[in-house]
This record gives C-alpha cells, sequence and structure tokens, in this order.
C-alpha cells in the first residue's frame, strides 16, 4: 500500500503522458510508467508488463504524426480516468480516437498500470 | 470467466442505468447490478458489496429531483468507461457532477462492479 498521491502530483503526470505520447519516444512515454507497469489497450487484451514490453508497445507511435489533447480528467484516490483526443497521420491520412484511460499511480508519481477502453468502432476519418 | 458480451448490450444497460439514477428509485437502480456486485464510489473509498447495501447507497438520490446526461462511452472486452453528467437539485440549488465510471458486467449484462472517479473539486454549482 503506497501513500495516496495529491492530485496535483497524478494531474502532472497524466499531462506529461499525452506530451509524451504526442512529441516523445517511446523510451520518454515508458519512463513515466514504473519499471514493473502493465499496459493493458485495449481492455480485455493481453497486458504489456515492464518496461521493455511497454517501451515496444509505444515503438508503433514514433513512426506517425500525433497530436493529444485532453478532454476530462478524474482524480480519485490513487488512480485517474481521463478522455483525450489522440490524433495520428500517415502517408496523409489522419484518424481521430477518443478513449477513456485509466491508470493507477505509485508514491512517487509514476504509472503503475495502464488501462484503455476503446475499440476500432470509435476509431473514425479525420 | 464468463462470456465477452456485445458492445450493444453494455451499452443499453449502461443507458437504462443513466435512466433508472436520474428517474428510477433505489430497487430499480440496485436491479441493474448483480447480487453480489460492488460499487466503489469515490474511487478510494470503501466498496458497498450486494443488492441491499447497493440500494442503500443509492437511496440517497431518491429525495433530490435529478437529471443525467451520457457524454461519452467507451466499451471494451465485457468492461464499459463512460463520462457522464448528473445535475441535483435540492432546495431549489442544482448541483452538478460529471463524473467518469467504470463498470464490468456479467454475461447476462448486469452490473458486476461500478467504480466512479471523481472527487468534491469536481463538483460545481449550477
Amino acid at each position: 500500500m503506497t501513500a495516496p498521491q495529491t492530485t496535483d502530483v497524478i494531474t502532472d503526470t497524466v499531462r506529461r503522458y499525452l506530451d509524451a505520447v504526442a512529441t516523445g519516444t517511446a523510451a520518454q512515454i515508458a519512463g513515466l510508467y514504473a519499471p514493473d507497469a502493465t499496459v493493458e489497450d485495449p481492455v480485455g487484451s493481453a497486458p504489456h508488463r515492464g518496461t521493455e514490453a511497454v517501451t515496444a508497445f509505444y515503438a508503433a507511435l514514433e513512426n506517425l504524426r500525433r497530436s493529444t489533447e485532453l478532454l476530462a480528467l478524474r482524480v480519485a484516490g490513487n488512480e485517474a480516468a481521463f478522455h483525450f483526443r489522440v490524433r495520428t497521420e500517415i502517408d496523409g491520412n489522419a484518424h481521430v480516437i477518443e478513449p477513456i484511460d485509466v491508470m493507477t499511480f505509485d508514491d512517487e508519481g509514476r504509472i503503475t498500470s495502464m488501462r484503455a477502453f476503446w475499440s476500432a468502432a470509435d476509431m473514425r476519418q479525420a
């Protein structure tokens, strides 16, 4: 049991996460996670666990032009749920998806788990 | 492990839940839950478990004028995350809160758990 983080610490990590998803490398995104963190994206799929697997998961983003926008953030206890927009572009084709992610955090404000709620039906061409 | 529900079944339960929160009795809301379901509202608080505890939890709503509006819903696997607005009115004072809830469902489309992401800072006077 870790000490509860303040809303400010968790909010800051979420904002840095969205910045990194938009402009960072896979390693920079993975650096916001605790070493043994899990990523389940989308919910229902097999989770990726640990820095190496999490970095590999985000590597697919590096070839895309990306932008992110926070739509709504709710922090409760040591966790956060947030609705956000990701716009990706490849070969001139832009796609938009607006998932709802749920994250847990450790006492240093690092992400210990991420679960992304979305399905293929939620993706649309921009 | 229960069979995955279709997105349609889960979407229907979420809509019936928001309708019941707006216009139903506590027993009607609790009737959308499985008998041994848990409600953690807000996240970080002690969960209510079982029909009796869940009904008692929602009883506080019965004295309020209420309305609800679905803002965003994402279904993935056997779970859903949704952002919604609740407007409550008591003695002429209206309050609005827009939580993000996460629910899991059984193979009959009943809610097996609900976790509500919000904090007092998210509540505002309408």
